[in-house]
């Protein structure tokens, strides 16, 4: 009894001191961003609100965004009337590899009259964001969109002119959180959206957005592409033979990517099924402890430079990348593109199968389910080793190398347009 | 430029430290429960899955599916037949209070017999749970549900026949995670449900579920009802004038009670309000350190004994609760009834502003909209002190003092009719 009770005491403090820790009642990426009136020596200027330019934080998102921005800068070149600044929200010092990107821009918290300006804004305790009348601006994330708004109305209340602002969307961020303080805040930045334009990072995803019933001033969208470098590999889909190997989009720290999913599943086939001892399972994305499936092992590559992840991409049979989203994600694509025959889910209104022979995108990702589908592949591959080198694009715009955003021109018309 | 390169890999070896703590592929909850065929000296059971009997587990839902359990006894405590059988899925011992409460159950790992029997089963490595041919499940949550599922597979390959099981649906379980496995796995329980007899907490939840478009073979639903504890109380409603407190249903570790926002309003109001500082802000609901809200502090009580939470209820004149999901939850209704002008949130199609007239339902949880909401409240208060007693009920179930679950009888029917 008495040792019962010491237990008791013990998980009681031991929960207090846990929740302690716990306790942090702030949603510190909301910071608010006060302005202040500035005059610079050009008439208008574009800003791109982006959480960080550090390159553990480069992954597809940001990466995307500053490949957008460049885009916009190069169809806005001629025109020596418009500044450029990138604000760094949530990080103090960019990383030198990312900005050498940017040479032409100065890194500077002044504001110093400079066409090309990178102002890290993460530590903003005491300090108001320069805004001219016309300055212009780019959102990349659920809270840099948060704080555009918040932006934007300051600068209503300063020059008495409303802005629209450019919101690029990248996925249903609300889906990253449980229900919660930053779920709610996150979907608000897709309501009262009469000043938002919606710039969509696929089709898949817009409709999506539709069919929730969120509706934005204006709204344009691209489709993904095959990674240019990638590309100069797909000669020689092919020309070697696919092996045994499962290749798996492994990345057990990013929760829609459902690696406990594919482990179980994984684990199910290899304890069970007698072919499994002759494949090889290999996981690319994020580097994780070597993990034991039943009998197997599967290794982990973590993020690989792109020429071996391409080796690998032509070595392997069969893929396995789920994406808990609307959004398409690259790998599953990409893996059937270079001849695997690949598994990825169905969710809401995304159906890959209808992108390329090679996927099969599935209703139910219960673990039995994804075990069925990996051994109706397996045996696929066995009966026809060239299935997945055979496998077509349905897409017709993956392959395509045309301008990814053919529509900057409207884009910039419409954000500069007055109301 | 050495400085940034050490600091550079002290941030990575960081991050890899903190990853390799972080990695846990696994979902323990849903660790398989295997059956064996079994006799007992009874035709048929009624098994409950339900997570924890320990003390720290009884938030409202387990309270509830206790409750529950308890009324279906009750409607067979004639049929000597039938058995009971509470199956602890997650803990390995239930707390003594707890099981004082089913004094008639026995607390046993074997099968003796008894007629009523409580099975820790959290630690099920190379057990077996012993299955006869009439043992009949309800779930609690969704991983009870994911197991009954798989448990009534088994018992149909050994006896060739198929049972419907309950399912006790308290809230929307995916929106409890992030896009991810779980809110895949918790999903799933919903879906091929032509076995599944569904037990809604509250019509609003029901609703959301038809609107998802997720059926079940048949359903069934109890609305929320006033504390039997707590009604003695509310005849002392109005005999005591309100004072200027707000009372806050602060749960900064249930991510769907919006603590943060709740923080953001009020520390926007007391910092721009002059009136703020003749409030009192009382947070109950989990014990957290006290908040300093620009310059007034909000003081936590935590979880109250009922009457001294029933003190506060009497005292208040605003509440504010928010509840991040479709169901009602109880403590605005309970504050709305005890006279307070209480704020919460509209969610899909939940609004109970139609439930009280107390109640003020907002459409955005902006913090903006909430603390607009919140001076609002004061005003009127300030106006009228007694326009919160003079509130009513809307709903006419809400302090009825009936049955909560007048579907038994027709629900046991259908649980135990073969198809």
């Amino acid at each position: 009894m008495l040792s019962r009770l010491k237990h008791l005491i013990k998980n009681k403090a031991k929960l207090f001191t846990k929740r302690k820790i716990l306790f942090r009642p702030n949603i510190p990426e909301i910071t608010p961003i006060f302005i202040e009136k500035a005059n610079i020596p050009f008439q208008r200027r574009l800003n791109l609100l982006i959480p960080s330019l550090n390159k553990e934080h480069m992954f597809g998102g940001i990466a995307t965004a500053l490949s957008f921005f460049k885009s916009i800068m190069e169809e806005l070149k001629e025109d020596q009337n418009t500044a450029f600044r990138i604000i760094i929200t949530d990080t103090v010092v960019p990383d030198r590899d990312i900005t050498r990107k940017f040479l032409q821009f100065k890194i500077t918290n002044k504001e110093e009259g400079s066409r090309f300006q990178i102002l890290p804004f993460g530590d903003r305790l005491d300090k108001k964001l320069p805004v001219i009348e016309k300055d212009y601006f780019i959102a990349t994330a659920w809270w840099t969109a948060y704080l555009a708004k918040r932006i934007i109305k300051q600068q209503e209340y300063l020059y008495k002119k409303k802005h629209k602002f450019i919101y690029l969307i990248q996925d249903y961020e609300p889906g990253f959180y449980n229900w919660s303080s930053r779920y709610i805040l996150a979907e608000s930045t897709y309501q009262n959206s009469e000043n938002t334009i919606a710039v969509f990072n696929s089709s898949l995803l817009m409709n999506f957005f539709r069919e929730k019933g969120l509706c934005f001033w204006k709204h344009y969208y691209f489709e993904p592409r095959l990674n240019n470098n990638l590309r100069q590999f797909l000669t020689l889909k092919g020309k070697q033979q696919k092996e045994k190997v499962i290749l798996i989009y492994g990345r057990p720290y990013t929760p829609r990517n459902g690696f406990e999913l594919v482990k179980l599943a994984l684990e199910a086939w290899a304890c069970k099924d007698s072919r499994a001892r002759y494949w090889k399972f290999i996981s690319v994305g994020e580097k994780h402890p070597p993990l034991m499936l039943g009998p197997q092992k599967m290794v982990s590559l973590g993020k690989l430079p792109l020429e071996e992840y391409a080796r690998w991409l032509l070595r392997s049979a069969v893929g396995i990348s789920l994406m808990i989203s609307p959004h398409p994600s690259y790998p599953p694509v990409e893996m059937a593109n270079f001849g695997l025959l690949t598994i990825t889910n169905k969710f809401a209104n995304k159906d890959l199968s209808c992108w390329h022979t090679n996927i099969y995108s599935l209703d139910s990702l219960e673990p039995e389910a994804l075990t069925q589908t990996l051994k109706k592949l397996v045996s696929l591959f066995e009966k026809d080793p060239q299935k997945g080198i055979k496998g077509q694009d349905l897409t017709g715009f993956y392959l395509s190398e045309n301008s990814t955003f053919p529509f900057l021109q409207e884009l910039i018309h419409e954000l500069f347009e007055e109301t």
